[in-house]
């Protein structure tokens, strides 16, 4: 990336996956989900400022493809994010995604990052500030229905937010069963494998489900919901796709991040539109109540919002003075002479001459 | 950009600024006009096939960002784009672009490419290929009003596409049309710079309206069109932002590239909801009648759709391999095993703690 004169303008910050792992690794994964879970939550709470909009989604047989973008009328950001559960299986990741923020008042990027990580840390930053406050009083075991690439990230953020040191395990696979309670077995959780999601959910205040089939499926029956449970419910998250048996939504209370949205991709596909549902924001600004009593069944329907894309990157953003991982990308046009963008190119003719 | 593991499925192809120069220069600016304008023109043709949708647009008082996709069904495709005005001012672009192409079955990109530049190419051979079907035949002369960063690459293109070879411009900053006229100085024009908006059409068979201000302008007015001209309007694109008399739309036959977007964002703003319009491609594919006689008006009343971006970025990915400008970005994150993302991470300190 050489240029003829090299000025700040036409450069912005590129955090790639090696950049965003060895971010992860310097600040440490419990430090990183709680930083971006408080940034999520300071911006849930001036919900009202975003620019807000259901993601726009391209889909095809095989998988769908988004963007999804907020501002707050300062910065701006979007995600581009694709969903592909039948990847997996030829070697791929189900979801990748990078993201971009910029600067509202001249429209220039600023930061294009990574996110397929990142992505990671703010759907478990997400889900366990959610359960902050909806998750009943002393809660320490949870059951993980669902043990692929999602799973680990959900564990760390509900020992960080919630101080959960219990796990139990369920998948259809039982590799990916094993290969999370090996990743996890040295992080201070006590760990139980289990044979069917009917055993994962014995005892435990907290049922987390998270799988990847784009169909619709019934991985919690209502039999399994016990009173005073918490269902953290996120592999729900595009149209036909759903994890709950619709009875458990029945009996529940229902929170998600923006309704208009959730109707659309969440497990409450299966609802009808007018059943009420609560948004997070509302419970954070003490516009709604979240958990009521020890009895109540609460459902986060979580499928993933812009605002929480934004706040990951804005966290990300803050880190890159002290951490210095990132590149800079030579993207942004930049003439001298800003209605010269003709004559740029053009008298770049005298750099290739002189490179060649 | 260093890996302990590379392997392709990580890497994207990036066209920097940089890149994009010496791409147009090794191909050419009339050769890479032409081979944009025939891919815009064989994509049009198949447009029934693409997913369309108004891009989504994020409004703020200095102006927009904006976020262009489609997809074709086997490539997706999307720009970022935004329009301030005032940003010309402060030494910046109006206008700054970049776009991504996918591969639509597993959703992964493959391409990230600075579109600043080639936004400006493909605009002007959105523009020449319209006036194909829809200028008068045997046109010389043509009408550049407004002579800012897209001018040049206009007037280019209609030479290229149309043989125009004889330019009246006009821009209220004399400097512009000075600069403009300089660019062209070698580029075999005839060039009369002009004083008024009214001395420029005088004529001129094509009129050319390509100005940047945010408002509601009159660039030119009933009188100055007379039968028989096309008028290239391509500054009004975007709400409140338009730039021909509404007369003139009245007693012309008016061209679109995507209707629903248009009559947000162009023009025929001014227009009802219902006042009759022809889009492009239905000329292109004979559906519909183009210009059908010397004594009428054609608009033709652009606004820039996904689809051209969509086009530009194929013809872009498609020289890579013989240009070989491009860098590869680290941007997709690849476990070695799906699922283990979390792993991937985790096992990043090996190579930090190395690096240390």
């Amino acid at each position: 990336m050489q240029h003829k004169n090299p000025k700040a303008l036409n450069l912005i910050r590129f955090v790639s996956v090696d950049n965003m792992m060895k971010t992860v690794l310097d600040i440490g994964i419990e430090k990183t989900i709680a930083g971006v879970a408080a940034q999520i939550e300071h911006d849930f709470k001036r919900w009202e400022l975003f620019d807000k909009t259901p993601r726009l989604a391209s889909h095809s047989a095989l998988g769908v493809i988004e963007l999804m973008p907020t501002s707050d009328g300062t910065v701006y950001g979007f995600k581009y994010v694709n969903g592909h559960p039948k990847n997996t299986k030829e070697g791929l990741q189900t979801v990748t995604a990078f993201g971009v923020l910029s600067d509202v008042d001249t429209g220039y990027p600023v930061l294009l990052s990574e996110m397929t990580i990142l992505t990671a840390i703010r759907t478990a930053a997400t889900s366990a500030m959610a359960a902050k406050y909806l998750a009943p009083a002393g809660a320490r075991c949870m059951a993980m229905i669902g043990n692929g690439a999602q799973s680990e990230f959900q564990a760390m953020a509900f020992k960080t937010l919630l101080g959960i040191d219990s796990l139990r395990l369920y998948d259809i696979d039982a590799r990916a069963t094993d290969k999370c309670a090996a990743n996890l077995a040295e992080r201070g959780f006590g760990i139980i494998k289990c044979t069917s999601a009917k055993e994962a959910v014995e005892g435990a205040q907290i049922i987390t489900t998270c799988t990847a089939d784009k169909q619709y499926a019934t991985i919690l029956t209502d039999d399994m919901v016990r009173p005073g449970v918490h269902v953290n419910a996120i592999g729900g998250d595009c149209p036909g796709k759903t994890e709950l048996q619709r009875d458990i939504l029945l009996r529940a209370d229902i929170f998600v991040e923006y309704a208009p949205q959730t109707r659309i991709e969440g497990d409450i596909q299966q609802l009808p539109q007018d059943h009420p549902v609560t948004e997070l924001w509302e419970v954070m600004t003490g516009a709604a109540k979240g958990r009521t009593s020890g009895e109540q069944i609460t459902v986060f329907d979580g499928v993933g919002f812009a605002i929480e894309d934004f706040s990951a990157l804005r966290y990300l953003n803050d880190q890159l003075d002290a951490t210095g991982r990132f590149e800079s990308l030579d993207m942004i046009a930049d003439p001298d002479e800003p209605r010269d963008l003709w004559g740029m190119v053009m008298r770049a003719a005298h750099t290739v001459v002189k490179a060649a």
